[in-house]
């Protein structure tokens, strides 16, 4: 075989020169992606969102560049993504609600998380999109104690003592992967799932359950106050910094790689009270946290045992791993948070 | 607290005197139910379906019942099941695509067992019905190598190596038992989930992928041929009888229990072989199987190693096991498939 047939062969999407659309875009992963992708020579990035939850200040620092497109239009109309996605390359799928909105709106959030995925799937297939880059989650592995230890591609969903949201939630994003998986099959749609962990880092929203813990326990300590530790602190978290799922998400377009889920998480999991105790010290604070209770009624993702999200399976497909240390991913957030733009947005 | 109060906090629906409704009713567990509930004095079931899956024959035997009223709705209208829910107690949700269904139509089994069961609760909720009985599925442990040993209800769902349109439809039934949770939490709307193990039995339709097999080898052996056995025959199946399942529908509702869920399968579990001897003993035939090779592109839903679905949670929730071995309902089938009935189906 030829090399100029190797390469017709490959599922890779160069991103310089090419057309992307982030679907789901005004949101903390979509600008960062887009802003990794235009500095990578994209030569054009439409961010699609309907702003119910995406944020015009999520994209306050890209909005002025000429190759970026916003396009205000809702997943759950299929003509929106079907004019949106004219002429692109590569797509990336954000756009779902998370465990909190899926517990205040399950109708909605099955509705976005399940047709909207399944209506951008099929505007990509539609308008001839190469490659289709699905933002899953570590969800799929589920809650509750049977999630321990390594957590790896074949791990299965477990959901015994969750919330019913999360479950829900968990179940929506291995629906999410199998369709893609079906579009590969029926349709030969190239596509790369990649299991997001955790995200934190600059333009961290107020939304996510787990990620808002770090902003809420910096308030505190910021003024003096002790931080506050849920049980005994141990309970285990793996974050995974905002620029390396951009730079993630980038890899997979370029990647050979198709037909394929991987874990993307941070360098190692932290337990709650090192997160803390990490938090105090970038405040310059020596204040030892309060220990309390569960507090009742709130949706919280506990799980059972120490866990780590292994990521191994990510550098053999894409190539990529995490870079940014837990520590140095929160400087940046603490920064931003102390910025102007973090204080207005 | 007296006799009176323990009696109205109980969530047990009694069949005698009260009106029921069978969503999804056309069918072979349907009409099993149907007919288990008006042998037991309900004043009124009403059996609503689209009969785009359902049949007419499948409830040629109870038709004529006065107490028997047939509505067609769809589950996606939900008017259609507003107005038939009006006056009854109980609520038995069946209506379903199965995987065969998923794989030709994804989409609108996505519709169909997610939202159709979201309107089937809410249509339960507006009407103040006493208690729903959600059919699941043992899908909702999955499929492949790691389904094995005892299935329990905590196992979790695995689903490495399976078909998409399996972990789809396995992944719906997790979100409609999840769906049942939420009303219950929200609106207190009591409800028992029953995870079926596959259902055979007389007016065995022609759609599930497992049952079929039994029908098969049947038609062959009665016609002299060598039966087919799947790879080494080794591979496990765990069936229920239909009449089995219609006696735990009507217990779910005369149950105190709510907010569980529990499996419901035959006394145990067989192999491939062991049915094909079966089902050739029961034609009277003395003809050694043939053993074939996997046909690829055919939807065929396999586990690895020997698994039973334990069905000891049912007894303790709701009182039931089942009580007709696989031999004697194989026998009841094959009588009524050789019966005028069985033949102009």
């Amino acid at each position: 075989m030829s090399k100029r047939e190797c390469k017709r062969m490959s599922a890779a999407v160069p991103v310089a020169g090419n057309k992307f659309i982030i679907v789901g875009g005004a949101s903390l992963v979509g600008s960062a992606t887009a802003a990794g992708l235009l500095d990578a020579g994209a030569s054009e990035v439409v961010l699609f969102d309907n702003f119910s939850m995406g944020s015009e200040g999520a994209i306050a620092h890209i909005r002025d560049n000429p190759r970026l497109k916003l396009v205000r239009g809702d997943v759950m109309r299929l003509p929106d993504l079907l004019r949106a996605m004219e002429g692109c390359q590569g797509a990336l799928l954000l756009a779902a609600y998370m465990t909190l909105n899926m517990d205040r709106d399950p109708w909605g959030g099955l509705d976005v998380n399940i047709r909207g995925v399944q209506n951008a799937l099929e505007a990509a297939r539609a308008n001839g999109v190469k490659k289709v880059v699905f933002a899953s989650s570590n969800a799929v592995y589920g809650y509750g104690p049977g999630v321990k230890g390594d957590l790896v591609e074949t791990t299965p969903f477990h959901s015994v003592g969750a919330p019913p949201a999360a479950i829900l939630y968990g179940a929506t994003k291995i629906i999410g992967e199998q369709l893609c998986r079906d579009y590969k099959r029926r349709f030969g749609l190239d596509y790369v799932v990649l299991r997001y962990s955790t995200v934190y880092g600059e333009r961290q929203h107020y939304r996510a359950a787990n990620a808002l813990y770090i902003i809420e326990t910096w308030d505190k300590v910021k003024k003096g106050e002790r931080p506050q530790v849920y049980g005994d602190g141990s309970e285990t978290k793996h974050f995974v910094y905002v620029g390396d799922l951009a730079r993630a998400n980038r890899m997979a377009f370029e990647a050979d790689a198709t037909d394929v889920a991987v874990n993307t998480s941070g360098p190692k999991p932290v337990t709650t009270l090192e997160l803390v105790r990490m938090v105090t010290r970038l405040a310059g604070k020596d204040i030892e946290p309060e220990f309390v209770g569960d507090t009742p009624g709130k949706v919280r993702l506990t799980s059972g045992g120490a866990f780590r999200i292994a990521h191994e399976e990510a550098f053999n497909a894409i190539g990529w791993k995490p870079e940014v240390q837990m520590e140095e991913g929160l400087r940046r957030l603490m920064a931003w948070i102390e910025s102007n733009e973090g204080r207005t947005t």
